[in-house]
């Protein structure tokens, strides 16, 4: 099997796994009950908690344990709504997000709020200057993914966070759920008051996630309830969860570090070699993340080709997973000025540390050989 | 040890945790890709849905899985408050509930909703009459728990569900996150559209929980984005956790059949021998849920004697665990009117199926021994 579908989930590390299980057993206790299993349960949480934020690099914030990178993303942004609405309700985000945050400022508007959506380039990136030029004096948050889900753009955090700057009560929130364990983001240097993780999509488990949020960032919950997580998200903790997605962090930042270079080299031969390849269009920026490759084969159908992949034990995607059960339009290619053609024929190929040369070759391989037996939609 | 802090949260039966690393190994593709590996995810997942939806027996409704009961309360409370709120902003619920409930009602209080606490009487019960007084023309929902999680009450809920008939617009949630493997509760007489469950008091995963939906029922989704769970509750699905919550559903449920009469002897056993104490106080109804009993030691302090047990490992609580780090005095007692003494000298006893005569009879002995080392406050 070849699974080219790592930015929809990855499958996890056996080590989180045993975490998991680990910590079920041993550390079952409540961390809230008063006895001392739930004392050992609560430095757990909280060592793990430390852990994290280091990790992530957030010096004046700590993280929330959150079910993913959706919950992250809409606390991040309900949150900060619902909190500061007196404030203002004006909120920039940008065409090509994620849908649990392009969804959740949506359901905003039936509170009122209003949403400037900035336009981005060709190849899926917002230019500082039109983030800044959308401010207004009743805005009070921007969010901006990192690295995009569907084309692996990477969007230019630290020049947004450097104009943000000169706007202290408007906070910057980053979907970092792409980017995590792939690209370098100082959450320092750009600045940024909140920051989405999630668990799934770097070997660690479903259902867990982190909000790294800075101190003096008040949120409205979404979850109201016993008071765990300093108040902002009541529930329960899911220390096996929450120890496990520690552990994954940890080790897709050593992953990063020893294997980051031939990613990278991966990258670019397969991007190159999909270039060359008869009637496949790259859409993609050729410098991008390392672990995302989008290609257009206009005229045939997505599906199809995904389905004859699949034959081959090839796993790959149309779009981003969390919408590809809609037609196979792809709004972020749209708002990239994609044509039509283009637009309805995307495919997505993203790979993991894990992926090899030879792995991409029979990819390639078998990918000419699905061209070429498969009746192009024109033809029919 | 002997573990007695069951409603604060369960180990996890050891096939649940086979479940969930067998699910997470062999189903690791997201639900929502369109090749053959997603499409097995998702067929796994609608059948555990179908499979929940019917052990917890409502037919005219299904499943939404949540990460957990406080979750699910938030959801079920502010789902149908902020969908309906141009129909009416009047909501009900008690006195007793649980902090995931109460909270969450306060919440709303910011957004314009006014809420009506229903007293109860000495030992936490709801009157259906009290409940049926405080309806309103502009009344949305009624929120009422199954089984109190401090002291075991169990609340009449077909005869609210009987008085509830009579006003269909007003839906109908009930938090049955204690009662759930304890107590039956049929969704159906009761008319409950809205019903949460939570894995982790189950022997089951923490980080996993469902809410019950009637079909025609509609909820505001707390988490926008990839429309997972009919479009209610968006992000990756935790799959492995989702079949794990089965799994344990399906076990407490065995676990019920066989051994809740077992359960209920332990239960008057301890009761009676609680109230043959010197010293002590037995807070909880003789009739409630089996599992839980609640009792004050007047003129000591509640901290001490758990300390004093756990050093036997012996492991009981004060209140919940949710709010145990909060000063000792439990709300659920004073909405119950219990004198000052007894309301700040609560403690509480929860059984599992596993629990045994022996541990109990041990726990009995050591507790007399632990009351007459201690000082009593009084004494000071
Ligand atoms: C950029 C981005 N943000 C958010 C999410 C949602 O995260 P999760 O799947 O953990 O809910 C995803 C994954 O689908 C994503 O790619
Ligand atoms: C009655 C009741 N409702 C809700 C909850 C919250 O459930 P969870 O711990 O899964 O968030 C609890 C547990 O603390 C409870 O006892």
């Amino acid at each position: 099997m070849i699974y080219l579908d790592n930015s929809a989930t990855t499958h996890p590390f056996s080590g989180v796994l045993d975490t998991f299980r680990q910590t079920s057993e041993r550390y079952f206790a409540n961390p809230s009950s008063i006895h001392p299993l739930g004392g050992e349960a609560e430095r757990l949480l909280e060592a793990s908690r430390e852990r994290v934020s280091s990790i992530l690099g957030g010096q004046e914030g700590r993280v929330i344990f959150t079910s993913g990178g959706t919950e992250s993303n809409n606390l991040a942004i309900k949150g900060t709504a619902f909190m500061h609405m007196s404030r203002g309700k004006h909120l920039i985000t940008t065409r090509v997000e994620h849908p649990s945050v392009l969804e959740t400022f949506e359901s905003l508007e039936s509170f009122g709020f209003e949403i400037t959506y900035v336009d981005v380039d060709e190849y899926g990136h917002v230019a500082p200057a039109d983030v800044h030029a959308s401010i207004r004096e009743d805005t009070i948050l921007v969010s901006i993914m990192s690295v995009n889900n569907e084309i692996g753009s990477i969007q230019p955090l630290k020049e947004i966070g450097d104009i943000l700057r000169s706007y202290p009560k408007i906070y910057f929130h980053v979907d970092h759920v792409q980017g995590q364990g792939k690209i370098d983001l100082s959450l320092q240097e750009a600045g940024v008051d909140l920051c989405s993780v999630s668990g799934h999509k770097i070997h660690g488990l479903k259902g867990t996630g982190v909000l790294y949020k800075k101190d003096n960032v008040r949120l409205f919950p979404l979850n109201h309830g016993g008071g765990q997580e300093q108040g902002i998200r009541a529930g329960t903790e899911n220390l096996p969860g929450i120890v496990a997605f520690t552990k994954a962090l940890r080790m897709i930042d050593e992953e990063k570090l020893r294997k980051k270079s031939e990613l990278m080299e991966l990258h670019d031969h397969l991007y190159d070699s999909l270039e060359e390849l008869n009637g496949v269009v790259v859409n993609s920026p050729k410098h991008g993340a390392f672990h995302i490759i989008n290609f257009s084969m206009p005229g045939y159908k997505p599906e199809a080709i995904i389905h004859a992949l699949a034959k081959r034990e090839v796993y790959i995607s149309t779009k981003s997973a969390c919408s590809s059960k809609e037609p196979d339009r792809s709004a972020v290619l749209e708002a990239c000025r994609a044509k039509e053609e283009i637009a309805t024929s995307a495919l997505r190929i993203s790979l993991s540390y894990e992926t090899t040369k030879e792995e991409l070759d029979t990819f390639l391989e078998i990918l000419k050989e699905v061209r070429d037996s498969l009746v192009q939609i024109s033809e029919v």
